[in-house]
């Protein structure tokens, strides 16, 4: 996808240029892994112009393998990203209908083949979101990862302002999530996907989510899908634009871990916040196995970096993750 | 519409800002009369959103009346422009499926109203293009302008990358086109709506056009469409991607005018040029009245003056053109 | 007014460019308006040249009338805008003597004719600090509106760098504020301007400001300008250059009324800020009639949202607004 | 002076920002001559503000002298700057009225301490173009060199949008270039300012002026004020604004000197040209004492060199400028 | 190697940003051939920092493979570049000496490996004028291409500000250029690696040089290393910084093949001018086996299409080197 | 030295240009003092290319002298900087080996004439790190300017990734600093250069640090080098890369004087802190003589002001630094 945002906090009427980032939910997982050193394909569709020659290059440029993109469509999906700071919260506008992603039909990819020598599958909820043949399409790779033993991830991810192609997220969503494995969502995906709601939650308060109302939720997401073996959900307090507090619990059917709460006192840059934690969590559960807290850590104090990430990918190590991890948020000069 | 291109003379994949100008081809020349002191109206449909409003404000600030924009689709028509030099010519990546102007419906737009004391409308061959709403809501304006003895110029401006919606330029042009009064078309523009051609030329050969080839068409044209007074083309000679050279000749059933030829040496923005000379030609018709000469004059200095002008648009003065038809091309600096 | 500001936090000894933006008290909060939807006539003397033009065009590019304004003098006012973080200050150079608006005469200005139609008229303390004939030109205005039923507020606004035209504030001032139905400054603003002052506040301690001071001081001012209905004044704490606090009182003879402080914790952009209250206060007069806590609520959160709009108008929308002031100051991504 | 110009060929309309150039006539001179490598004092009057600061830490960063730097006044002078292409000329609009320079008095500076181990003066004809005053200072500073033995040179500039302190050209600058020992100047000069005029000549032409004709202006000079020993002339062609020719012709009573004639293909920034020239000339007198060719072919060089150099000043060094006039113009890669 | 470059034309000492280009030689060439869709390797030695990994990035997004280089050393070679104008000749600074590359040491790439499946191996005369060891690396290299029968091709590449480590180009090239089939290189290569010499050329007339003395330092080459099948070489007429003619020919023992003369009227950047030739004269023989002439021709119409890209590499597809090869050099807008 | 830096928070690998500062630790001071309006001369050896230049004028337009300066040597020494945010600390890349400064051989300096009319000299412990040349020529300074009466002062600077010639500081540092009349130094300083240090501190932690430790060190330091009279420290909290404390402790033998603790909480560059310290400490020494409490106070709100400025050097003034020394950190507009 593209994204376009003015520079610094100007409103879209005052730029005269946009900023250019090429990412989207799935590749920044993708390149989140890569730069941990995970090999990891991205499976997309880009149209054949230059401007999908672009996302093609950047996942290239950041280590992430293109050999399974398939090209055609018309156009790469966009979004335009305004910044905003204080009490003025970021606003997204969407220009995604139609594109190549979205365009796909059954059948244009052959999962076997992607999925040959491949251990893991992650999807999120913004594709089939975009129309029946993404669902369609995401179906297919569930089903086929399901039979090849692949473990399958989801971020659920609702999106309001998706969702237009005549279906309701609970006529799609419940049979692509009976696949998976590993979830993350909060409790307005739970509730926007599956009715689910945790209990005296209310996300404009600038408080972090109280975290008996996620175990609430995790909970009845572990008994509407068994196959999962871990719901995980990040707690996001919004103090301001600027300023958010972060953490993630996990349950595991056994344990409901949770993590330090970090204070992100001055924003760079949010968005991506849950792929980051996301793609931090797959390194965590390959990486330190059996030790689902420091999974959790790791996947939290990477997202947490990634707030002071421009773009939407979390350009960042192992190395400067486990700094964080360890305790150490001083910012202090590295020289 | 939004245009989005590299700085510079940058390849697209060596972009991470794209320079944001929001124009298209009637509405620059709507921003051309406007700069000329002309009372003018754009009308379009513009999505309800931030992008919307930008490229509304644009016109607004140019002086272009906004109030017949109607409002409504779900976005605004983006082009990708990549800006060539020497042998590399630009490129221009077309991604208007779906806006808001191409998703108009017949009867959206109350023509009455809009020509209420309005005399002059004008069309270009790209709105027709998009698909068979816009064609038909054109057609309407055009009927509803010759009933109330509105004067209907039109811009040809074939575009091989649209025509995308079923029909053929030939099934929908020649309805359109038998309501003007003023036609500015070029060969390519006539043989590929109409099938006519002139004879001998290679629009390769960086060679100035031969102009009795363009007679040819030009009385072709008007045998063919008898209600057109005057029938325009221009003479661009494509030396380079930064050397060009621009002329105009004008057929109006008795003379066959031609202008100079401009040498624009060194190109800064090609883009709209042939807006700039429409928008120079009105000007010219209303103001020069019964000097067609002049009116082509003025069209054609205009339009050599855009090729300076960065953007799509030509802001440009009554004053300055009128300089440079006055034979001062000198570019010396005024202070 | 030309704003011309070094790009971040550069000194204007590091900057090569500086950002440009057209603006100045009055005009910022006819922008202010016109963003609400209010119809709006800007008026004011710019230079006939391409600058004064620019600063025009940016008016009619959102949305403010343009048609009163008078064309004349030799140049648009500038002032120069370095701007601070934490403990250094910004900093401001004027270089507005023998701006168009300063040279301005008595009778330049055919106020019956402006005020055809008009309900509102605003003026601030600063046109009168520019030179006799400005502040004559304010007084014919005032006296205008005050024969023809037209609501007149003002901003106080003192600026000890202007009034150097050999009037003191106290000589000019009282005629011009006695015509004023709705009144804003603050503590400064009252002592400068008529010898007022508040009891015990130390402005440069960092600390909102004591209320019952400010009382008094409204009180007097109520007192000294009886046809004032109205007597407003922000409290801004100013704990760093990068982070205020934010407050409205309103005493309207009955009641004083306060609002709930705002923390700015991440400044972009201070400068407008009181013309962004002004503005929020006049459409929270005429939209919540008889509501005067709603009013000065509308104006405090818009002035808050102002502190994160780069330049000096406040580029912000009635929903935006009304989402803060409805207690919603968590700048959560809108998607 | 700040010269304030849209990046690129951007039209102020459409900039939000402008490259900051401190410069000027004389200070443009005086940074030629520190750049090669010649002791120079730059004497001017500037505001005590961070922007007169500014302009001051220019001059000393290029090597040039300050400690002759009056301080006072109210502001600097200002010159916005559109830069063309082709056939639209570069536009310049100033904003210099009441500068520090201009609002200078006799008596301020004090010449003989500056003249104290001096040999040059250079002075150009738009000081005295500014005010009384200033045309005041310069008539001492040139009586002052005169007295002690000096050398004065002039360059003198005519700029019809100066001069409007209520004296015509022709009552102050007989006086000034009285005292002068060599004098630099083009047809419109002598005949704004002397009411001398060359035969025949069309500057909007583009063609290289005859040179016969400014012998004969050349002539009339030194007849005028015979204490001139030399007197020079640039000849500028104007192709267009992108595509110059320049040479130089130089009289000093007994040869008529001429240069090769540059052709400036792609013209960077032609402001400052005469300026370079100037400081070329004063340099290669200097410098080839008694071989006035080598010294005009000096000039012409450096002044050709000057249009591919953004901004005023002319930031060449010895070894480029004798490059070009020892005949190399191919531009090849220094590597 | 990291370019360093002020924006625009501006000199070092106006720019306070530098752009940033990721180059040499040997990289140039490889993106070239990866544009044209060839599978290439690049083989080098880049430190184990950020710098060196952003070098690799940009390899790997143009395409370019990267499993064969090799980390370590201390620093990315620098070069700073200003780009010229005109009759001002661009300037290179290097900052290269002991760059990753130039510590290398004999068997530290283990070119059996590097060989395997491969067909074709490009070194340039930049590496062994590095150090001793770039050099031994060299020549390692060149043996074992030889007896693996991998085809060796080399561009002579003379540069008079390296070779600085002790030894004469005389005493290390002719071993290396013995290994070598397809030779490009101009008369000054020939003359400082081999002392060969054409006649009656001088390169700063901005003439396009004498094929016949071409031809003739073609055969001495030739003779001199006998298993070059091909000798080639570029025609660069300089005639200004701005505008180069550009030409190439061909020796192969039979034929003495040329091109047509391209004019490069508006250079946008003409480093990398030469390893563009090379990238396309490569993919032309590769690709037009047995046509010298297409060959050639591809290789000239490439490079010219460079000198219109930015940075050092030459960012094209076939089809457009196709186009201008097939005589379009119109620069029309592709739309 | 040359500072390179991407734009704002960007990693890297995300730039496609870096912002340019020029300077260095012994630089800073030297501009700090120039700003205060001491007297200065830097002493260093600049390489004679157009980069060894561009930082020679730098310290020339911040009024710093030059003409000590050596010219000589291959390179300017670069360090590449990554700003970070939040939890992610700034990143420093040195690239600084083969600097003209660190090539310097004793005797290129003639001590003697640079100390002429000098009454301080300052060093800092980051020139003997860079080669045994530097190291030389530093004891040769430090003795020379004890013979000669100059006041010494050094701020210890131990920076881990320099001192590679095979040299540990402890066997180069002692004899220098044992010349010293004022040493600044931090905890890491005493321990890395002298195996002295505090108790109980962690600097990772965010917390300012305790005085008391820092007075163990203070006093261990004076009692190793008798000859100083006053040992300083900074004291930094680092809360995180965007918010630090700040306070300096001073030690003269008698008394332990503290300062308050400054809250920076939106650091805009940190770089150069410490050197900003120096410069207000000198400052201070010399201004506020038998004043120890002041010249820290002025030290320290110099360095804080440090950290809202971008670059290396502190360009603020006395009247600033003693604005914020009153106790007026409000950071109100000044207008």
């Amino acid at each position: 996808m593209l994204r376009l945002s003015p520079p610094g906090f100007l409103r879209f009427s005052q730029a005269n240029s946009f900023e250019v980032i090429y990412g989207g939910g799935e590749s920044n997982v993708a390149v989140s892994l890569a730069n941990y050193g995970i090999p990891v394909e991205f499976v997309t569709r880009l149209p054949e112009n230059d401007i999908g020659e672009c996302a093609l290059m950047e996942m290239r440029k950041r280590g992430v393998g293109t050999n399974q993109i398939v090209r055609g469509g018309e156009r790469l999906g966009i979004y335009f990203l305004e910044t905003g700071a204080v009490s003025r919260g970021s606003k997204v506008i969407y220009d995604r209908a139609n594109s190549a992603i979205s365009t796909i039909k059954k059948g244009e990819i052959d999962w076997e083949k992607v999925f040959d020598g491949a251990t893991w599958f992650h999807w999120t909820g913004i594709t089939p979101a975009l129309s029946q043949g993404a669902a369609d399409v995401c179906l297919e790779a569930i089903q086929a990862a399901n039979e090849l033993g692949v473990t399958v991830s989801t971020d659920l991810n609702y999106r309001a302002k998706l969702w237009k192609y005549g279906k309701e997220p609970g006529e799609i969503m419940p049979d692509l999530v009976e696949g998976c494995d590993v979830i993350l969502g909060n409790e307005e995906d739970a509730e926007k996907h599956f009715g689910l709601h945790p209990e005296n939650v209310d996300i404009t308060q600038g408080e972090s989510m109280n975290s008996q109302a996620y175990l609430s939720v995790c909970k009845q997401l572990k008994e509407r899908f068994p196959r999962a073996k871990k719901i995980i959900t990040t707690l996001r307090g919004s103090i301001s634009a600027s300023h958010n507090t972060w953490a993630g619990v996990l349950y595991n059917g056994d344990e409901f871990l949770e993590t330090r709460t970090y204070q992100i006192t001055h924003i760079v840059d949010r968005v991506g916040g849950g792929d980051s934690f996301m793609g931090g969590l797959i390194y965590g559960l390959l990486n330190y196995k059996n030790d689902d807290q420091k999974a959790l850590d790791f996947a939290v104090a990477a997202s947490c970096l990634k707030h002071t990430i421009y773009g939407d990918a979390n350009l960042v190590t192992v190395e400067e993750v486990e700094k964080l991890m360890g305790g150490d948020a001083s910012g202090r000069v590295s020289r």
